[in-house]
């Protein structure tokens, strides 16, 4: 018996910059032009079938306007092409077209578009640098940091795919304008989320800005992005592999999905997010984390950000009960929920833990007591 | 307009340890007691229906034996199997079976094998650990060492894939006995390469000890895996993207990849490689970088290890030539060689430049003018 030891010590810098602002397309040629992804001059751009007509074929012109070559892969919109056919499907486009490992993807979109994007651009060629271009507020509030990339199979949500960082990530508010509001409330949904578990500051900046972000208001919308990527940044960076403090970014969620499954996905992402988070506020409440005043000023935030705060009829609560089983944070078959403390902070429990066992009584009672 | 930074720099280790020995199932137990990969204690053990019944069952009911949960999945033998529904088929199996974040995937079997399994590991749950218990010579040769994982579309060839390292190898010499003949040479072919690249003393001791390669010599055997290991690591750490150096390691495959397309496959990988050395052997003596004596020994070692030294009748030559374009190598249309520097050495061009532009002329008369 011998060994040989492979030694693959290395220092692994994925950092990029996140651009904020309106009507980014001639920025990004001017960062491609000024090397952003080196000598690359092949670009795949990968939207959905909304998202083509609106800014990904504005972008596509631009890049052949600009002398790269170029083609728009389009997909049908929506969560239920994040398959790992849709996958294949942009590969073998890739290679009809004839794209070798010199390409870069660019992904035109929302969450949807730049998690598939990002997964093919890993696997393409064993790796090809990819640019995300969020064309919607929830990609902006969630997809933009983190590196998460994935589809979905029959038997899993988000399970295959690979942590993989873009190249740089441009968060166009101006395309929030053409979102229908609910898409808008429904990332604002995870933008109170994030200022609940970090920051009573940003909270009551969301609060007393609202008006200004449906109306579009550049400044307020700029930082309203800004705020997002900070947030989740700092909770990403301290745990890239999500082994315990990126399960803060779970609050609200462990109701909030439940909601979403048992709706059959009537209800947006956010929107079952927004039930969510008032039912955990409610047991923060209960436990002794949360005054009423807390439970009362997350209530307006989400009324004023158009969602729903109460659970709809046609929900059967006790469904939902079961389906709290399904969730990622339940170990050894008992419940967890990440809590927050106040506005703007989360609990800490014994030993680094940010959720906390709760008995399937306490969970159902807070469930059926909501209105 | 503002900009975030988002800062992820941080050094990755992803150094490995390959084991060399016989039978080496009990040894892969006590490494996982020890905490080779955690506290995991779920195992998938991927294989092909042929190593199914000679190795994988063996380490299968080792992990049951000392109390660890483990299943077998089992995929058709051959390169036909080096597919992306292979890969399906093993995820979704995996996700029948409930396995989640927490278990590893160990890769019983060859090169299509551990290509597959490791390719798996990567993207289930966005990357679970893996190990590979290699049972062919080729795989020693040249799967064990590189980190390539990968799996081939009807229109490419190793394109849909990932870098991603094991947390262990592991090379069974036992195994190798019940390989079939040509499978030995196959291997043999890629190792006579490996030292046609980097050392006349390797390639001397290869010469020398033929019959104790094929009479499962434990001694020579580890000898021949562990050089097979140094060269192909020495040669990968210093190009691990695969930019330019890593080219040398295509000795021989421009005109061998070609023949063993145009062979249909009848011809195996080490057989198509071992026309190839000589084809482009008789070029680099053709060019004044070897010498006859050089061309005449090679030929003598591939013959010694039982493999085709000539074109075979049913493989028409113009349509080799023609395939030739094929290549990776190929720049701008450009027919590109490594080229061998006598026996143990190889030429370096200016620039850094490891292969060298032919014109078809020469290399189809290379071709018209071999046996």
């Amino acid at each position: 018996m011998s060994t040989f030891n492979v030694e693959l010590k290395k220092v692994v810098d994925d950092s990029y910059e996140i651009e904020i602002g309106y009507e980014l397309g001639q920025k990004l040629i001017d960062d491609i032009k000024s090397g952003l992804v080196g000598k690359i001059n092949k670009f795949a751009v990968v939207t959905d079938s909304i998202v083509k007509d609106l800014y990904a074929e504005k972008i596509y012109n631009l890049l052949i306007q600009n002398g790269y070559k170029s083609d728009l892969i389009v997909f049908p919109e929506g969560e239920k092409s994040k398959t790992r056919e849709t996958k294949e499907f942009i590969e073998d486009s890739m290679l009809a077209k004839g794209y070798h490992r010199d390409c870069c993807i660019i992904a035109v979109g929302g969450g949807v578009v730049t998690d598939i994007a990002g997964f093919v651009a890993g696997t393409y060629g064993r790796g090809v640098p990819f640019i995300n271009y969020a064309t919607t507020l929830l990609a902006a509030a969630d997809a933009s940091v983190g590196g998460k990339t994935a589809v979905d199979t029959p038997l899993a949500t988000n399970l295959i795919g690979l942590f993989n960082q873009p190249k740089k990530v441009y968060i166009d508010i101006s395309t929030w304008k053409t979102l229908p509001q609910r898409q808008v409330s429904s990332g604002l949904a995870e933008t109170i989320k994030h200022a609940c578990i970090s920051s009573r500051e940003f909270f009551d900046y969301i609060l007393n800005n609202m008006d200004a972000i449906f109306e579009n208001n550049d400044e307020v919308c700029q930082h309203i992005a800004h705020e997002n990527c900070k947030v989740k940044y700092h909770v990403v960076m301290k745990d890239e592999r999500e082994s315990g403090l990126r399960e803060i970014l779970n609050l609200g969620h462990t109701v909030g999905r439940a909601i979403e499954t048992v709706s059959e996905y009537k209800l947006l992402h956010g929107e079952a997010l927004s039930i969510g988070l008032i039912a955990e506020v409610k047991l923060a409440n209960k436990l002794g984390y949360c005054t009423d005043e807390d439970e009362t000023l997350l209530i307006k935030a989400l009324e004023k950000a158009k969602l729903p705060v109460k659970i709809p009829d046609y929900i059967d609560r006790e469904e939902l009960v079961k389906k709290l089983y399904t969730d990622k944070k339940v170990k050894n078959g008992q419940l967890r929920f990440v809590l927050q403390k106040g506005i703007g902070d989360i609990m800490v429990f014994d030993g680094e833990q940010y959720a906390k066992p709760i008995s399937e009584e306490m969970a159902r009672e807070i469930i059926m007591a909501m209105e």
